[in-house]
């Protein structure tokens, strides 16, 4: 006889994104693919002296078991950094440290989903919350965008079609994977619709510092009154994704069950690394850093857009980002970016096919190029060689 | 309109155990009830040179994105580590590392059970294991234990009685809360059974390093030809709990599945802390390191037992224990240890009344005491002053 797993499996599997990842662990090819921060911005030198701390503090308390919802400070100076940038009245106890926030998402599906419930997204999205969601065994239904955000007609019909909608998975700031970003306007009708329907939103928030703009976005949280808004934050993309240190931003109740789940969960997130952190937050340096990683980004994306503008085929559409770590091109019908990418390889450089960032995988005509994790030569040269292909395809598919 | 909570959160909450520690937090109480390694006997300045390697490490892979499963050699030392105690055959692909082995029961837990599906415990056992179990909906069944391990007849019992049980979770050596260790028999007849039945063992063993005698105890692997057992170990115990480095040993085939889950709920576990882990074993250290931290928890456990024997009441039974943090004390059936808690917290001791350890919290006369966490002082003052307090109920009893 043989042990069974439990039905929810029967949805996961290696995500195809990291399938891709392994295919391209060749270091000969430029991979424009990945989602990660570029390590030559890491403040090394500076996380280093913040730990020295940890571990000169004679108190140990480091290193023994600590709080499951994370270290004071730390929460403290998340929520008034939250506060201060959208006029909200968080407090530390509306904060739970989590492994990075891709935990916040696991945790508040295990909070909210039955079986069968609804989470509406926008099509295209970031492919690993669907995965998480789908974990748990729910549906999903994708809401077009357009330059301003979902299409609020578009979801309206479907809350009034469906009364198992639960969520709301958005990641309205620099979107993974289309460098959109919500307007004002539609950040409060969303915030409304979630309101007035019992449906939580789930903020997912991590590009947010890296901006290219002195313009002032505003949380969703900040036209929330009734809790009904769920922030997902980290550290990931400003200092490094090693430390696993992210967030979660919420009302106490929430935060409150989601301490019970992340308690049988893992305990705890390390109390080094969270402490670590909190040594240099407090030097004051991150702003500084900010800036730095901020330039250094922008300039990689003009270079990237220029390089597009220069090597591809007119016929695509992309868009000019002000900020986040990405590219996404779209094709005319005919392209099939899958195909696409395995010309690429043969010619040694790799991006992510669109139609994996699709619920249903269904649109096969863009591409999601990151711009943040090579160096700016290999990040032209790339779109080059990607370019002239691109060049070549669309002679064919025209013939 | 107000959102939901899932079904499933009706069965969490924070643990007891959880809320007692809250009580107890004032610094004036004498805290026999923490399941905690003692701060002092942490290889702090060691941890901090391992630490000092991984930032001198100019590659900064560590700070980076990094594989799901580990740090390559980390998992070859745990393989490796496990195949030279119990004669398996493990290899770098058996392994993943978790954030403590909290978080492996988690992971296993989302990978086997369905909604209503059994699990064996020991009774008692180790509490926080049964909250995760809960939070995915299934039932437990628990089994009684003698000196040498769970009832045999009574698994077969139960095993023939119904079909949906889908794992056996057990601490077998040094257990928690009763300190007891299984025989050499009862772990092999437990893997037979287990095999036959297409049933799971978790062994869950966290304190096997920790032991006081020269006694070898092999892992239930040992005696497992079909891939049905999974071992969850960590460092929590013999490092630090605040690294949250703990792992998974099973067939390749669930740790490829495990590999997937944890994916989706938190990418990876600190690269920086796997890599200063790894960076300490390799001095090759942790040998001598756990000779230091067995003969001090030996040396607690001798004072603690001594403690008990001159000021406990005669009519109670207790372990000696053989390695791992605990005594468990039991009383006649007439002493009920929560009430002796809020008894004994007024004196100014605190300790884990025995039935929260029980699936069915039925038990009231036992009680387990950390002999772990604090000092030599503090606890022999502390089970004097218990001890007087027991005995005193001890005679009220009797009136």
């Amino acid at each position: 006889m043989r042990y069974s797993f439990a039905d929810r499996v029967a949805g996961m599997e290696a995500s195809d994104i990291k399938k891709i990842m392994e295919v391209i662990a060749d270091p000969e090819i430029i991979s424009l693919a990945a989602g990660s921060p570029a390590k030559s911005l890491f403040p090394i030198e500076e996380l280093k002296t913040a730990s020295d701390t940890v571990y000169s503090d004679s108190s140990f308390e480091a290193f023994q078991y600590a709080n499951t919802e994370g270290f004071g400070p730390l929460r403290e100076w998340i929520s008034e950094r939250h506060n201060v940038a959208n006029q909200t009245n968080f407090q530390k106890n509306n904060i739970i440290i989590t492994n990075g926030s891709q935990q916040g998402i696991d945790l508040i599906a295990k909070l909210f989903l039955n079986k069968g419930d609804i989470v509406l997204c926008e099509r295209p999205t970031y492919v690993s919350a669907l995965s998480v969601f789908k974990s748990y065994e729910c549906e999903f239904l994708d809401i077009s965008t357009d330059s301003e955000g979902m299409l609020i007609e578009d979801v309206e019909g479907l809350i009034s079609k469906y009364n198992n909608i639960k969520l709301i998975y958005i990641v309205p700031t620099y979107q993974n994977p289309t460098g959109k970003t919500w307007s004002l306007e539609r950040r409060k009708k969303i915030a409304t619709i979630a309101a007035e329907n019992g449906i939580l939103i789930v903020e997912d928030d991590p590009y947010k510092e890296i901006s290219f703009t002195d313009k002032l976005i505003p949380s969703i949280t900040k036209f929330d009154n009734k809790g009904n808004v769920i922030v997902l934050g980290s550290f990931s993309k400003t200092l490094c994704p090693g430390l696993r240190i992210g967030w979660v931003i919420a009302s106490e109740k929430i935060i409150e069950q989601l301490i019970y789940s992340k308690q049988t969960t893992d305990v705890q997130t390390s109390s080094i690394l969270q402490r670590q952190v909190y040594n240099y937050l407090k030097t004051g340096n991150f702003d500084t850093h900010l800036l730095t990683i901020q330039k250094a980004y922008k300039r990689r994306s003009k270079l990237a857009c220029g390089a597009v503008k220069n090597y591809f085929p007119e016929n695509i559409r992309f868009n000019e980002p002000e900020g986040g770590f990405f590219l996404w091109i779209t094709f005319p019908d005919y392209v099939n970016t899958e195909k696409l990418l395995f010309m690429s390889l043969k010619r040694g450089v790799a991006f992510i096919p669109g139609h994996l960032f699709y619920a249903d995988k269904s649109i096969y005509n863009s591409l999601r190029i990151n711009y943040s994790s090579v160096t700016e030569e290999e990040l032209v040269r790339g779109l080059e060689i990607l370019g002239s292909l691109c060049k070549e395809v669309a002679i064919r598919g025209k013939e």
